[in-house]
């Protein structure tokens, strides 16, 4: 998808929300259970309810992969039926990959391309440890899209991400700066966790114009509206996720309909920042 | 597996060697083509051909990524082959995954585990950017390993991972530092690239008893001597990856054959590093 397309979508659904398809077969409404795919008719019942209140969705490759054969083929029919939106919805695989150049190439192939295998996502999630050979392979499809890790919403981003280098950056913020040169903001995002809204200004600095991915943030508007005033850009600039928060709204029959009110809770606190940003 | 057994198989066969299966299906010879599975049955000829020389065997998980749902059932079938040789043969998924905890938890399933999906492998590569909580839940399985990146062999390496922070070490070296202790010299390793020798006799510093796997050595003696000098310990603590100089030492119907050659010429240096350490 191309960024024009993107912000065109935001514009026109008011709305700058990434529902995490973070499907857990325990978490499944006992309902659906004897399905023939229960993942792929959850996700389905999911996309079905949401697909006019989001702009995108990022199925996260582990809730599949521990599925084994069957998950991989839940993903497969979940990305298929989301081709149905191909001009409105953004497509991300959180998978968090990322190796040397030849092995890139590979996943890129498994993700991004569409021939013969591949599961033809918009955008990656790529881990940046293995540095540049191990981005820029999944740069090479036209209007397909890297989200590099920068900054993440867990305990553990303390560990290595905010460790102060000699430059006097910390490490994410030199990830952000080198990184930025492998692509451009045509084709990159960052994810950028919302437990630290104040880091937002420093981010913004280094990438004015770049889509973030901002995961972590609830129902609660109020961290929402903190990402919003120190994160949003002129374009709107951000893709905020949501996973559980949506998906398992209610753990019963009304699991669909629930995963809208939610969806829509938070739509409507978008769309008054998007408003008040001038944008819509 | 455990690390005494590891180190016993070590013994026994004179060898650290591990052999990377990261079949490519445009690589496999064409007599192989029209086999039911030609990258399950590439592999288990290779296996049958090296399972006395190699200690581990390591498949990187894009490779049957690639392949869509058949690279998954190659892959299973693969680990699932592995299972005869499980005294003596350490299996390790070449995977880089690393995620919010309760996404690595089903990464955790997906690769560590038995049941009902797990490939059951002995150990998993994980990258450390997003820190603690993301690395752990690897660690949950009594005898199942962590081999975190620390310093690749890639030239993107230098881009953060030899970052040098404030604290006066390279990013690599305070990765070390700090994800030592999540678990112990028995339940996790480090990829430290062996392009770098002289960066072994540092890292010895930092964890002189664990284990280290070095990809990068070629089918040439030099570097893999290199890498014994500066980063072998009392119990050899050295697991040395070879994948395209073994498995594609031949494009023909000799490729087993020719790749057993291979991976003699490799396991004699290794046999005579042993012998000059004492362990043999």
């Amino acid at each position: 998808m191309q960024k024009s397309t993107l912000i065109k979508s935001i514009k026109n659904k008011r709305s700058f929300l990434c529902i995490g398809l973070d499907t857990d077969p325990e978490k499944i409404p006992h309902h659906l259970q004897n399905s023939e795919d229960p993942v792929f008719e959850f996700n389905k019942q999911i996309i079905d309810a949401t697909h006019d209140v989001a702009v995108a969705y990022k199925p996260n490759t582990a809730f599949y992969e521990s599925q084994g054969i069957e998950g991989w083929a839940s993903l497969k029919k979940t990305i298929r039926y989301l081709d149905q939106f191909k001009d409105s919805i953004f497509t991300i695989a959180d998978a968090k990959r990322g190796d040397i150049g030849n092995t890139s190439e590979r996943y890129t192939k498994a993700f991004l391309a569409t021939q013969p295998h591949g599961f033809d996502f918009d955008a990656i999630t790529v881990a940046p440890y293995m540095g540049s050979d191990s981005v820029k392979p999944f740069l090479s499809i036209k209007d397909k899209w890297v989200i590099l890790l920068a900054l993440t919403s867990n305990e553990g981003a303390f560990d290595f991400q905010t460790q102060k280098l000699e430059n006097g950056n910390q490490l994410f913020e030199t990830v952000i700066d080198i990184s930025k040169t492998w692509g451009s903001d045509k084709n990159m995002m960052y994810v950028t966790g919302a437990t630290k809204a104040e880091m937002f200004t420093r981010i913004r600095t280094i990438i004015p114009n770049h889509f973030l991915l901002v995961p972590g943030v609830g129902a609660q508007g109020g961290s929402l509206e903190d990402v919003c005033k120190y994160g949003m850009n002129k374009e709107c600039g951000l893709l905020v996720n949501s996973s559980r928060g949506i998906i398992y709204a209610s753990r019963h029959d009304d699991f669909a309909a629930e995963a809208r009110k939610k969806a829509l809770e938070i739509k409507h606190i978008m769309e008054k920042e998007l408003l008040r940003a001038g944008i819509i």
